[in-house]
């Protein structure tokens, strides 16, 4: 089969090196991806289903004719403003309405932000899953928490391996990120190749397995590439970031500096690379390892079944065994470094962690930076553990597993894709790699910054935002999905601000009399007890709306209750200047 | 009289230049502060009433036998947990326990952590008030808006003037910090000197009015310090501060770089330095200025009828003038750079200001950094604004007021204390400091990490942590100062987080008898209408619940009630897995 380039035309950070190669565009039944098209004239659409609104419900369908991937199934955590609410996922109605159409979800790698939401949305779209060794392990753990959909089929891929799924194939490259396994993905559609790179970083000198397989996306630039989306965490930080080996001699570092003390270093669970290299330095300085927190001992667990950690023999002990050993010559990994309230080392910190019990002697390293939003609850657990007397190290201990500008360049520059999509950030960010990518030729009719739910069509010639698609966030709270609303939640918030003040009364059935009350019950407004005056002349409202409702022959239950709630809602905004939520009940008797 | 420096036997940065200065210790009934000591064996005692408890809630007293001088009176913000509260002000039983010693508030400057309490406190403790120009300006708005108390004298003080209060001498000092006319002060006493930097940065090359006064601090030093309370903010930065005439520079970049568009910039309303240097760039650009937003335009009236800001003829402009001018000879300076939701950058990012309306011609720069917690809101805030098609530029736009490693190492190389008292900071920042200090000679003896309340007993010879005072927090909830509690918060979260689930009966009076219910309501739990069924149950378990107590004969409405709560709980768990708060009303009719 011939393989020529799309039509690099407009596009490339270089000039297309063969010029023979942007030949026979648009004429073409067969294309550079090694998939037969079909009539020609259909579009590729590409739909991010999440993303930019939700930021972490990380999930983009791909689709041609009558085949659908999905490339990931991210997680969004709630925001501020979702009070009580657990986990937020996407609004999947348009693979639903298409099922017969979804071959399968392609994952990049294993974090929530990727795979969160598959185990509720396996329900609905009951399709295969296709990742990597790691990414899957993980995967297959989460669902078995949540109980595996039936029919569900899981397969493991190998990086360079490809899944073919009805028009589309789709390959896995190796790449680099803060978690072992994660792929950029090549998609090869009857209109052109299209590249995912999912989240990455470069890394030339990676603690596990080889670097980024540029060569790959070097061919596949070579080749013709029609778009890219590729991530944008890190796009307003210049240069580079550092490889993950840095860390390790960081380590090395405070662990010669710290060889009188207990060491405890709290990590992201999923950084296999990282808790690997803490491994590294503890057997160096000939110290115990102790790993604690539940998804820690999870993902540490899995990690070493498949190789992709390796722990010296005699190294890791059982957190009560640590007991047994002098504290210095003991570590404990755990986690904890986000400040989440119930991990391992925020227990530590408000000391009610029942194994361990900080003390003067020890040095705790937060490797991590805060991930936005989370700065003062890892200040807190800071200054809670400095308050216990120990030596906390939060500063130059971690990098980042996204590419700054200088890697995004280097993909770009790789990849020379036609098009770019912007992913994986806020709107700021994809703004700002838009404009990035101003600088290496692409111009902005070439960029599409998309909504959740916008459809971009595609092909060989030409790509355009046409139509749109349902979408949107489905609150998790509890075993609740999708039973919380935004009426709920705007109650909730009404709630939290300054309570709610019940006002009861019973009045007699058909005269509307009043038998009893009113009483007024709150909870979350004041002290009862030192406001006793306030609540007897918030009775005395009630009554006068009660009466006053009386005298202008109101029996409509509704409008007596507007009428207490105005007035008592009144009164109490003259008298403290707060308002509450007003709840009025009237019983019948 | 005989200035004799205190004995700097143990302290110092480095030697006390003149060795005779050293003599007389312990003997002398004078001292060098010119202040006489009373029998010589008194102590100083400097007791923080607010501030590492309670960030932001800077009040520190000061006493000395039968008198009392407080620095500074400043308010928290409420932290996450202290749902619908709105500012946080310290509790002054010990103050008020001994009105009769307090001579007055000294205040080094006027932002809001520094005075934004003395509105409340001054209720209950009317004494004077000394501060710089600015500073009282400043006071004196708030005092009016809230009414001024009774027979409180304010005073305003001149850098290098001193204070007589009681046994205390007060001397204003000239510093630099992102606020005109800030001061450190020092504080002669009968046992020895204490200099108080307030908040600072060194500023060689201040936008207004002079650099610190370096040399009156050294001065201040070679006499002999006993103690210092320096701030510990940018602690952990590196290096120092920039001076504030740097970012006039960006300025002038961004101005020369954005001249065919709007410019909105948002910064500090205080910060009257940076607005001078938007004017200057505005001016120098031919831009017509707005400013915008309350506080804004209330400080920077203030600070142009003291001198303190020059506006050239004509350059100000009032917003409703502003449809007159091509917007791209426009300059609007507003408030909202912290993202904070009613301020005017947050209204026009949400295009709910009335009067700015933002179009993809504008450049909005942000002048600020985000103060910790306000990150995701500034993040918004961004977003919105580039949703809506403006370049907005939020990095390298400020510099920090605060004094970085190399200014605290110089203040404390000018000033030599004895002892060090690190303040303004959470505990990781206090704790840095003590041992940034210890680098320069001061030894962690010497240096005192205070809670709130500790009392630091203090004399020429020694000082030691001895006793605690009563302090605390008080809650500000609309015009309620205090009458929401821990019970009361602790209920509104609850209430945020599930909701509340009320079940009501009315019961025949004596007999016990159902009458009419059970009715549930619920508000912030689920969306009623389409958990209908839900309902039904929770319905029947409270019948249950009544049954059940009838059966085993319970009266006892409180036993009742219990007993409805336990099993509508356990439903609702079993159920759903949440824990709304759950609310039985029982009436008698």
């Amino acid at each position: 089969m011939a393989r020529k380039s799309v039509k690099q035309e407009n596009s490339a950070v270089m000039p297309v090196e063969n010029p023979a190669a942007s030949k026979g565009r648009g004429r073409s039944k067969t294309n550079n991806t090694g998939v037969m098209s079909g009539t020609g004239k259909s579009k590729l659409k590409i739909i991010p289903l999440g993303g930019l609104e939700q930021i972490g419900m990380n999930i983009t369908a791909f689709e041609y004719e009558d085949d659908i991937i999905v490339v990931d199934c991210g997680l969004a955590f709630p925001s501020d403003d979702m009070l009580g609410i657990d986990l937020v996922i996407p609004d999947v109605t348009y693979l639903e309405e298409n099922l017969d159409k979804v071959r399968g979800f392609f994952i990049t790698h294993g974090h929530e932000d990727h795979i969160g939401s598959l185990p509720y949305i396996l329900q609905k779209v009951p399709v295969p899953v296709y990742g990597t060794k790691l990414t899957m392990a993980i995967i297959e753990g989460k669902l078995a928490e949540h109980g595996v959909p039936r029919g569900v089929k899981r397969k493991v891929v190998r990086y360079g391996q490809s899944i073919n799924a009805g028009n589309f194939r789709v390959e896995f490259i190796r790449i680099n990120h803060s978690i072992v396994d994660a792929a950029s993905l090549a998609i090869f559609t009857p209109v052109g190749t299209i590249v995912h790179t999912g989240d990455f970083k470069i890394d030339y000198t990676p603690v596990f397995g080889e670097p980024a397989d540029l060569s790959r996306f070097a061919e596949l630039g070579k080749k013709g590439v029609l778009a890219m989306l590729c991530e944008s965490t890190n796009v307003f930080r210049e240069g580079f970031t550092m490889s993950e080996r840095t860390v390790g001699k960081t380590f090395d570092n405070l662990f010669a500096e710290n060889q009188d003390r207990r060491i405890i270093v709290a990590t992201f669970a999923s950084n296999v690379d990282r808790v690997q290299q803490i491994i590294n330095s503890a057997h160096r300085y000939g110290r115990k390892v102790v790993v604690d927190g539940r998804s820690m001992v999870n993902i540490i667990g899995a990690a070493s079944e498949l190789g992709y950690i390796s722990i010296p023999d005699g190294c890791l002990i059982s957190i009560e065994d640590l007991k047994r050993y002098p504290k210095e010559k003991t570590v404990l990994i755990t986690t904890g470094s986000q400040g989440e309230s119930m991990a391992a080392l925020s227990r530590m910190a408000a000391n009610i962690h029942r194994k361990v019990t900080i003390e003067s002697g020890d040095t705790i390293i937060l490797s991590s930076t805060p991930i936005p939003g989370n700065e003062k609850a890892v200040a807190k657990v800071i200054n809670d553990l400095s308050l216990l007397g120990a030596k906390v190290i939060f500063q130059d201990t971690h990098v980042s597993g996204h590419a700054c500008q200088e890697e995004i360049k280097l993909m770009y520059s790789l990849v020379r894709p036609r098009y770019s999509i912007p992913v994986h950030g806020e709107y700021r960010h994809l703004q700002a790699h838009a404009q990035l990518v101003q600088e290496l030729g692409i111009d902005s009719h070439r960029t599409f910054v998309m909504h959740s739910g916008d459809v971009l069509e595609m092909d060989e010639e030409s790509a355009k935002i046409n139509g749109h698609v349902p979408v949107g966030s489905i609150m998790v709270d509890g075993l609740g999905v999708g039973d919380v609303g935004n009426i709920v939640l705007r109650d909730r918030q009404t709630l939290a601000q300054h309570g709610i003040v019940i006002a009861v009364v019973v009045l007699e059935r058909g005269s509307n009399q009043l038998i009893s009350g009113p009483d007024i019950v709150t909870r979350g407004f004041v002290y009862v007890r030192e406001n006793e005056e306030l609540m007897e002349e918030a009775k005395s409202v009630v009554l006068g709306s009660i009466i006053d409702c009386q005298n202008r022959r109101i029996t409509d239950w509704s409008k007596i209750k507007n009428t207490i709630r105005d007035d008592l809602n009144d009164y109490l905004w003259k008298k403290m200047k707060r308002s509450p939520m007003i709840l009025p009940i009237i019983m019948e008797a």
